[in-house]
């Protein structure tokens, strides 16, 4: 596809790219800008030939395609050089999880917004997986140079990806409710436990296979980019927050006044959710009953 | 370990245990009393030395040991017959998730209560499951005779669970922390994600793979179990529910103040219940990429 492929950032979405990238024979040479040297050394062992680049400099300006796999808070400082270095004649995507805050980036006449759901609770380039993104949606945002937001739609379907187009209004406001909110609100019910062991003087966690440990996997996930994407979707998070306080509430009437009808009523209706999840193909049917130890 | 041992109840957990007691040689005759002809059906195929007694009369004061599996729901309508026909000689436990509501039962003095912390979002005995208790906690309240609280011990341990006493007031605070609230947040999370839906007229379910999946396999959990588990635990869920929404409206003012190190701080925290769940073997540590569709 390309020539010249290069990965700003090389975590697990950055190295998960790079091994797919090897594996679907994305481009020629393969280029990674990543600043941590223990990162480094985990990539080295991937691929011999990968190439690193140390500074984003004039170099920039021969690659044919850029992927920014940094946290967002890193953005400002990576287009700078993006902005000041690459070819007209280049694409640019990154993999951001909100979207209406990088529009002020789009200014680059190279970029086109993409976000792949996909990931893990655990980071870094030692978890990279290769088919990470097999199967999986990917969402472009429709802003941009019709032939560079198909390129970026080719590439990622060459890793497998179902791609999808929105604008990023529509984006943040849709992963608010799916994505954000449930990492929240997992990190709040794990603070949550963890006031009442400080209070109680009690250890909790051997009891915690009953509900608690699944929550506790989703609020293993790396601080630094859900910090960035609860700040970035602030407006969205506020609101989504609000709605589920509010439900909360409705709820907790319900139980402390035993209605049984309006109770039972809402726990079937979340069966129907997970039929849909099941039937999209999101999750497959077999019961859980816990991960084998 | 008895000669006539006696399921009354026989859904997911009534034919785990079935199953298990089979392979552990529990009992030279088991019994079932199943309402649901459907079940009954299901069960038959598991084992054709099972027998079936279709009320709960005279007959009971044969039985040795007796558990029962339904819902808490209908306790009232079983112990009515459990009092009037068993045996002094034997013994009754039970499997309720919930136990300060169930002291009232122990008038019996016949029975021990215990909650095995095993469990799926599925239910019915054409999932039960062999080895649903092996290695799990099983909670014994410390309550009754000693040598059929041993008896009961016993038993558990032949199924293959860790076994553990505590008193009923101190269970219900636990578990309403880490089994309850966790319950009522995925099923408060979904209605809240099917609210947006039907508001945004927008289908959600295919960008679920972000978060919501996860949260919708617990919200998918048996609803007559669960309005049970609430109403019976009710003043430990609403009193969890308050500090809940406490550090819920606390994390929100965070993220609209953009408190950067007072977040990375409640973020980076959660990963030290997660390495505690790990180390005390409640769970893996492999990544969880999602499940393979």
């Amino acid at each position: 596809m390309f020539n010249n492929f290069l990965i700003i950032g090389c975590g697990l979405i950055g190295s998960s790219i790079l091994k797919s990238s090897i594996k679907n024979k994305i481009s020629k040479n393969i280029y990674i800008f990543e600043k941590s040297k223990k990162n480094r050394k985990t990539i080295r062992k991937i691929n011999k030939k990968i190439k690193f680049i140390s500074t984003l400099n004039e170099d920039l300006s021969k690659m044919n395609f850029i992927i920014v796999c940094t946290p967002m808070s890193e953005y400002k400082f990576v287009f700078s050089k993006l902005d000041r270095f690459v070819s007209e004649k280049s694409v640019i995507t990154e993999v951001g999880s909100t979207k209406r805050n990088l529009l002020e980036f789009t200014k680059n006449k190279n970029l086109v917004l993409s976000h792949p759901i996909a990931g893990s609770e655990v980071s870094g380039p030692k978890f990279g997986n290769k088919d990470l993104f097999n199967n999986k949606w990917c969402i472009l945002i429709n802003k941009g140079i019709t032939y560079k937001i198909n390129l970026v739609k080719k590439f990622w379907k060459k890793l497998g990806s179902k791609v999808i187009l929105m604008n990023a209004k529509e984006h943040d406001k849709i992963f608010a409710i799916t994505s954000h909110l449930p990492h929240l609100i997992a990190y709040n019910l794990i603070k949550t436990a963890q006031d009442f062991q400080k209070i109680e003087k009690r250890n909790l966690i051997k009891y915690s296979a009953g509900g608690l440990r699944d929550f506790s996997r989703t609020a293993a996930s790396n601080e630094i980019m859900w910090r960035d994407i609860f700040f970035n979707n602030k407006d969205n998070m506020i609101n989504s927050i609000n709605k589920f306080i509010q439900n909360l509430n409705f709820i907790k009437k319900k139980i402390r006044d035993k209605k049984d009808e309006e109770i039972k009523k809402i726990l079937i209706n979340s069966k129907k959710v997970r039929k849909q999840i099941i039937d999209s193909k999101q999750d497959v049917s077999k019961p859980d009953f816990g991960r084998q130890i």
